[in-house]
């Protein structure tokens, strides 16, 4: 039986046999959303970098830049950290370099995995699908919040699992916990996130929009998988 | 307004301001039920040493010594992990070295604190009563397993939380998220816990008995607190 196991946050990733996994990263508010956003609406590739300066000089080559921290939109950058930044005719064909607080770093500190995929609640379907017939060993990365575990990708966890548990198996708690969070939930997610941190962050900055957004589920049926540093579905 | 963090295992520990913390140490299957069992019976004192070696060479000192790995007692050792080796004549007035897979190895990480408790839900009233009248930030700090999470020490985390959350506040999501597990679990503890990694594990090794042990709530009044090195009550 194939196993997958949930790392809470990328702080603990060196718990996790990686070489040999394929990893999904999320960060659901908003990085990975932004990312299949753009993605499914033309974007030809996608580059995630930890690092604000390495970011800033893809623009001489060529690549849309994104730059977020702290929820904020950074001086300097071309686009912000809301899916509605991804949706039009600009994007079409582009390539596009993301630096953020916690995603980037997350798929970063995930590069040793066998293969990096990007994960939100708008292409679950499609990941679930694709995980059925894989043969490797399936690590979830939450991005988290500055390396502490946070509600909205611990859901996404759960949601993903809750869709694969007849088919793969586990020997650590954070699956099942996970798994208990997102069967609370999914009723309603947004209602559900109303306490947690991250989602009274981006409250405070008005972005009520953008996480209604983000907690939608299925909406994009692609597979961003990273190929030569560059994610493409 | 006072906070509360949950730190879910001792590898995320560097993320938290330990100096001006109370830290609340859970092991729950089994270390800290154990020694806050041993305590209740009557042992003056108990210390945590995440070293075989260290421990072992207590016995020179006239300590008790106590040794598991892997849930199993190790060869050498007085007692193993079982709550009830810790009820008998044999351990009033006595002191105690314990070395343990996760629970000394969390009570050694956390040596940083202003405070140190030890916390079970054995004696959960009496931590909760202590916190609500103590002007310290509090850090609950869960063993895990080998640096993962684990349910039964998330669970006592939400359990302390519960008791609090109308005085303490937090901006993290680890206390939102044990608290929900501890509402799903609290019915039936014994139950729930029924698909957690370690409790197969222990009954693996035929332990149920003190499975259902470690999960009573309230049993002994006592606040288990490390000075110069030595759990006293």
């Amino acid at each position: 039986m194939k196993t997958i196991d949930v790392c809470l946050t990328p702080e603990l990733l060196h718990l996790y046999d990686l070489q040999n996994s394929t990893v999904v990263v999320t960060d659901i508010l908003r990085a990975t959303t932004c990312m299949v956003t753009a993605l499914a609406h033309g974007a030809e590739g996608l580059i995630a970098l930890s690092d604000v300066e390495d970011c800033l000089k893809m623009k001489s080559q060529g690549y849309i830049t994104v730059g977020e921290r702290d929820g904020k939109k950074m001086p300097g950058f071309d686009k912000g950290n809301s899916p509605f930044e991804y949706m039009g005719d600009d994007i079409r064909g582009q390539k596009i370099a993301f630096t953020t607080t916690n995603g980037t770093q997350a798929i970063e500190k995930s590069k040793g995995a066998s293969e990096i995929i990007i994960g939100s609640f708008l292409n679950l379907n499609r990941i679930a699908k694709y995980l059925l017939f894989n043969d490797r060993h399936t690590v979830i990365v939450c991005a988290g919040w500055k390396g502490r575990v946070n509600m909205e990708d611990t859901l996404f966890a759960g949601a993903l699992i809750d869709r694969l548990k007849q088919h793969l198996g586990s020997d650590c708690d954070a699956p099942l916990l996970s798994q208990y969070l997102y069967n609370l939930a999914k009723g309603n997610l947004v209602d559900f996130l109303k306490e947690a941190s991250h989602v009274q962050r981006l409250r405070n900055l008005g972005i009520t929009k953008d996480i209604e957004f983000c907690l939608q589920f299925d909406q994009y049926d692609i597979l961003p998988v990273m190929k030569n540093g560059l994610f493409r579905i």
